[in-house]
């Protein structure tokens, strides 16, 4: 069994990400590949269940480093149950946020932790992407959109225009550090349009994963 | 505000430790001492919730990785919202198992784990007990005395007395590691022989803590 290929996608609130990971599944499932549409946090029975425990209730009931350890905690767990299992097999993963989204919310809020931050995924996750796909968008736009669709965990969508933008900063900064496995797609445009360049990023990762 | 004395009971099943913790906190309370007695896993509300999801449903759900993130977690929450306000406040915090249980279940199941168990402690927890009482008891002894007593969590005393022999072991190796705050108690004796022994352990620390 050949291994298979590790997608994430990553972007501010309202960027589309999710929308855009959908659209990828549903085309390379067009196409006949064996392909995973996963998310984090959560994105296994043990993970989602953590994932409760961290966004329901009061969100000071965790410290930043105890949350940084139950989502590493989810992580792993997401890790050995849906994403590792699916590679092994074969298989396409594309997953809805992964460590760099982690790596952006701490270096945002606790910039302290980031050598913990890094130490723990070392020690613990290991692995990285493929490829991950960053959709790029305008603060504002994003803002606008998120809020239109307010959900239960409102946590991560309870921002200003002001924190959006160190969002984006912080994702751009991402891009850079790790720029072999980081792509930066304009995601103020259609959503076809979008779609149609996240699926040409895929092309150099396709020639080696067999249909 | 003057620092307060962190005391940790170790021990294999049925040692007689979580007794021995509450008899040492009834006596120093009656000598006048402030004693928060509290207990690993949980000892915050928060951990005890990680312990539930941690002890409960099917013992295989959780890797050996992914458990020992979330006990991690779970000893970081107890420690920011119990045991540290209570030594900044002067107290003496009684905590009726600590990370040395941490080290030495790792230790027996997945001895290739202590490194990261070491790198986590240091990251994120960095606290010692002042003083960890191991109550050392005869495993086949200890474990008549376990089963008497079954609780619906049974994860940690479904153990033969092969495993009593290890735990045990474990325990008096991690005392020699840790010379200088262990203390070795023999616990085969009265439960008030055990308290005398446990009490006068106590007599060096105490002369710097405010009664």
């Amino acid at each position: 069994m050949g291994r298979g290929l590790f997608i994430s996608f990553e972007g501010i609130d309202g960027s589309g990400k999710s929308t855009q990971a959908q659209m990828l599944a549903e085309q390379l499932r067009a196409e006949g590949f064996d392909v995973i549409l996963t998310r984090e946090p959560g994105g296994s029975p043990g993970a989602e269940e953590i994932r409760a425990l961290v966004l329901q209730g009061d969100p000071d009931r965790w410290s930043a480093e105890a949350e940084l350890l139950l989502f590493t905690a989810a992580r792993r767990d997401h890790l050995e149950r849906t994403i590792q299992p699916a590679l092994d097999a074969g298989k396409i993963v594309i997953c809805d946020r992964f460590a760099d989204s982690t790596r952006m919310y701490q270096g945002l809020s606790r910039g302290d932790l980031r050598g913990a931050v890094d130490t723990l995924h070392q020690l613990m996750i290991g692995i990285e992407p493929d490829l991950t796909l960053l959709i790029d968008m305008d603060p504002a736009a994003g803002l606008a959109r998120a809020k239109a669709r307010a959900t239960e965990e409102e946590r991560f969508e309870d921002f200003g225009v002001d924190l959006q933008e160190k969002m984006r900063a912080g994702f751009l900064e991402l891009a850079n550090e790790y720029a072999d496995r980081f792509r930066v797609i304009d995601g103020n445009r259609t959503l076809e349009a979008v779609s149609t360049d996240v699926r040409a990023t895929l092309d150099p990762h396709l020639e080696r994963t067999p249909a």
